[in-house]
């Protein structure tokens, strides 16, 4: 039987430049529509598996694409709220040669910053549902997402649930000790967990101090993150990846399963990235 | 001597699906910045009059396309400040056949809309100035907007510049009533009064009720909404045009002059309106 | 509680050069996917129903954009069935000035033309189905395209779901003796037909001759059609539109709606036609 | 005096999404026509040599740009013979990083694979030629396209015709024993074998099994093929190209001549390849 | 047998913003070729006519651009010599509703303004024809085109080749009265002249006064003139075109054939004019 | 206090197909401003200072796009002088791979070329300058624009204006010869020279003959060019950039500062270049 999986977080306009194009330059901008989650929703969908996608739009034609891109990919939108005043949104100017990308956030007071735990139906949301996942950014948006997040991890875990979460810090939207606060409670629900290579976060999260100066080439360092995560926390996975910059272009990429019975690593791939502007 | 205009108000970011497509199609937004006071300064200045745009922008990439986008066209923009959080943006859906054109606004807690009257140069901004505009909407933003339109008025009256106002009322930023509280105000300081066509505008600002059952091919009303805009106002000059629909795309226009002198109307003149989308 | 439609019948790649390029000009396709039961299919979700449409599309990434095409505008895609070798395509130049436009087809041993009525799982399709409607494109695509269409009356009457039929006459996929022979079937089962203003057409199909003298300024022809119409099939309503060019992008449109209780027109409306090239 | 060549093949429609677009995104298709003669015929022309395109298209404005678009690249189009159903059509995703490109073929019953060879005219094709050149690709085709290549080579024949071909292997058209079976005959005909190191290829048309594991570092292997087809058949020249990767986007490439007088090769060049999406 | 006709004159890049932008808005150009002989050479080739075009052109890659363009549509550009140092460019901006169209010429110094009379093969270009085409234009590109035009026309009438015209006149390029000195010489070669309908042009031309009160609803004074020409030169046919405007966008159109045997009127067609911006 | 640049050279219109098309594929063409002075002229400005762009631009709509180009970037354009003929154009087509890029140069008789120095107001450009640049290219345009070139260092030298030039060599304009007799008179007043590496240049204008063996990677020649260089003229600083192949996209550059004090090398960067078609 088909898995359906529950992603929740926010989704916003991005809005670029064509290709390499500054925004002094530009005249016309690219829309699509993203967020972690639901990136994460659109990709699982490509694999075939049931996802719903879990947020809440403001009632405009802008956020009436924004679900119909989602629906394109066979994301389930029933579960999408409506009401508030506006999307997210975000200005991406991508960068060229020795010229970095360029980001505006325009994201305040958007809808899912602003709405409320009870504006959702958790049961319906949940329903039939084998997984939950979020990101480190949805609790990161607004109190009121971080209240909506710990919710959901709670409906989710007396359910029967399992819960993923890739915790990946976001500088721009809250401090490591904000961060810290929410996630020691989060991570109780846990059981699932990715993105821990970011090792000034995870030592702020759990106060340990590794050795930083052989890593990544030396992957010991997120064993030990991993194995203090997994003694903290009632955690069945740790997860994380490994890049290794060859050149501009050129990454070797590989990956770490961290359980009970041990741990795993994926063999090397390179991958040679093109842009896709 | 060339003159030296000052216009004042709110510049947004508009957004357009190109052509005809429909926002829940559109994967291209078409930019341009626009605004009725800056879009008035962008004319003046093709005619080679001075002009100088006055407004508050955020500082960032986006604020800075659109002023690059100002400055392109000849238009000083040395007394735009920089500051608070956003640019107002606007999505237009441009209509077809018998669907309407469409409008999403996103321009709440826009940097103008949270501007204060200080923040302004007044003495800067209207050094040299022989003519200050503004219009309707600049006042509608909000409460802050109100307070710096009533100032601008202040600093180009005691100066002796000429002041013009297009009285446009927009029914989505505010009622008729609260429209009329604050020009009953502004009327005090204006010169050249224009757009006085809507008749109910003019009836909550003035209390009377002219017949409108012979607008607009009978003119005699906006000629008595003239005569009484001069008895109550300080007003030089009354103008308006008239817009008259022979069929979808072609359309008779004429306009009115109204002062001491008498009245005056233009000859009235065909346009074929291409829609440029 | 919300309605179901079920649509039946071929989706093509409709392939157009850009803006009023000719073909021999073009390097640039514009790509959408359409077809007479499709495009009802996606206006009634636009207006809230829930609406499924049934075809068969080869398994390929073409015919998956083809279904994420639809799945965007919310119609429910679970019974396409896939197989088969391609889907139909069609060129579309648009005309311009004098120059008419132009169709090239290259939509012959499609899946759907190819299909097989055993292949669609009716119950299914028609499970919960309040409303089941087709063209008379669909019947005239191939012999099995004709079988499947029949069929699907049948299972649709059994269930005692209404049935809807534009009868349109594509003159380039049949002759008018063979699409007489196939709706002198396909009429005992339907409870709405559309589409009945082609003169000659419903002429070979009723052996009947009304004057077309005065057609359509005077509708009384398509009156003394819609009359036989219901005495010859056990018809519920008979409906059609009238179209008035008042010129080339301005033409006058009305309704009317024949059926036991009277005759009933629409109110008559001009619509400026506006090129969405 | 210009050396006039004649290449015979089929020449398809080729449809790519923009950039990087995947199908499922795409709702614009850049247009070129391509194949491997049609290919080498714009390649020879653009060199200065006079040339002329064999082919069968339908007689529909599709077809007409396609030979439009020959025309222009100063391919003579006066021997492509005019019939039949419809052009092959092939969709071409560009990939991207580690995401492969795609092709869908919709190319069978194209009025070339329908094509008879007495339909072409080969006196007057063949009249003032120096050279007729086809690829392995065309007698892949059909068995009628097989039939046309086997004429063509017998009319060239025997009009002291130098013949080429690109005995490049399609395994999408024909297994390697179908392939074998059709080359064995037209080999007897053909004076310059380009192509020829697709080993397993070689194998089943020769018999012969040449080591691989030193491939193409140690091009010995292609000598030893080379020798054995000139050994097999009467051949003037046994040419191939050999590549070596250096990195994703940089090769290495040279050349190998072989004839009775020895063997011949080019210098290595680097090649940095960029995407042309 | 296949009528073979030569047209003779300058063609141009042509460069055009997109849609309705005007010139001080476009980062973009549309790039085409064009010019009177040249597209009257391309409107034949599209009727199935012989036509070869004849003027000179730089050795450079915008001009081989430019001979494509001629040979895509089927026009022989064989009699096309290279030389000199650039092509005439023309800048369009399309209008839009009262906007006019603007046009910016940068075309002196052009190849063809500057060719040579002794450069052109004339033997070569007039084998095998049967009829030379020129405008009013070429003899006004300068003096020698001017040359270059009489040369044609004697080389075509030794030969026994009809000759046609289209007189039309260019106020941008040349005087009334120098234009005049010219075409007094220039039709006593011409066999059909069209294009009559200028008439101050006419006058001047030939010293005659029409009434122009009543043109074009009253076409006699097309008469008039139509018959002094013939008077006056050696024409076997005078012809002109009648264009009534309804609208912007809608036109009546007719046309006038006279000579010997008397004069002939085409019916009137109506023409809705689409802008192909 | 903010510093003020004036520089003073031609700038073109370059128009480039999309992409890597070729000219011979172009239907578009990407439209943009530059020359080298206008390009230092708009990075300076981007940096923050105050600079004015002298040259001689065409009374027509195409120069005022150009100014308005220059003024969105904030560059003063108060000191462009209108007349003349016409702006020069130049074509550039993107090399890929192993095809080069392909310029068409097309600005003969430009406005600037024909200029006389009498044109300029040099009081008022002069006005408040601290700094006059132009590079090697300016006085290779044409015999006025150099003498327009030396007046202009008259003039900012006897207001004691730093001067700096970026002596680079054009062979499409001139010889080594020509250029040298003009840089002999010119380097009397510059006080900051760059762009010194091109040796042969460097050897016709010195009459020194430095061992280019061993450069780039041993910059010792350099460094006794910029020796020579200051002993021979009163230069304050001559400055030099390295660049050393990696690929064909990753450059190691380096930058040398020469002066009475010493020799300065900055750090070598590695840049990765994209291709911005």
């Amino acid at each position: 039987m088909s898995k359906k999986v529950i992603t929740l977080g926010e989704i916003m306009l991005r809005l670029s430049p064509e290709g390499y194009q500054r925004f002094v330059q530009a005249n016309k901008y690219t829309a699509v529509y993203g967020g972690s989650e639901a990136n994460t929703a659109i990709s699982l969908a490509n694999f075939g598996l049931g996802v719903s996608f879990v947020t809440k739009l403001p009632k405009n034609e802008i956020a009436n694409a924004c679900i119909n891109y989602l629906r394109q990919y066979g994301v389930d939108v029933s579960n999408i709220i409506r009401g508030g005043d506006r999307m997210g949104i975000y200005f991406l100017e991508h960068g060229a040669s020795q010229r970095p990308s360029k980001v505006v956030y325009d994201r305040r007071n958007s809808s899912m910053a602003l709405a409320e735990e009870e504006e959702f139906d958790w049961d319906g949301i949940f329903k039939d549902a084998d997984w939950f996942h979020f990101s480190g950014i949805t609790p990161a948006i607004s109190t009121n997402a971080a209240l909506i997040c710990e919710r959901a991890c709670k409906e989710a875990k007396k359910r029967g649930i399992t819960i993923s979460c890739d915790i990946n810090y976001r500088k721009s939207l809250w401090t490591l000790e904000e961060a810290s606060v929410i996630f020691k409670k989060l991570c109780d629900y846990v059981d699932v967990l990715s993105g821990i290579n970011t090792i000034d976060y995870m030592n702020a999260l759990l106060g340990i101090s590794p050795d930083l100066s052989k890593f990544p080439s030396d992957t010991s360092e997120c064993e030990i993150v991993a194995k203090t995560l997994m003694d903290t926390y009632d955690l069945k996975f740790v997860t994380t990846t490994f890049r290794k910059s060859i050149s501009a272009s050129d990454n070797d990429f590989s990956a770490m399963l961290y359980c009970k019975e041990g741990k795993f690593y994926s063999k090397q791939y390179s991958m040679h990235i093109v842009d896709r502007v």
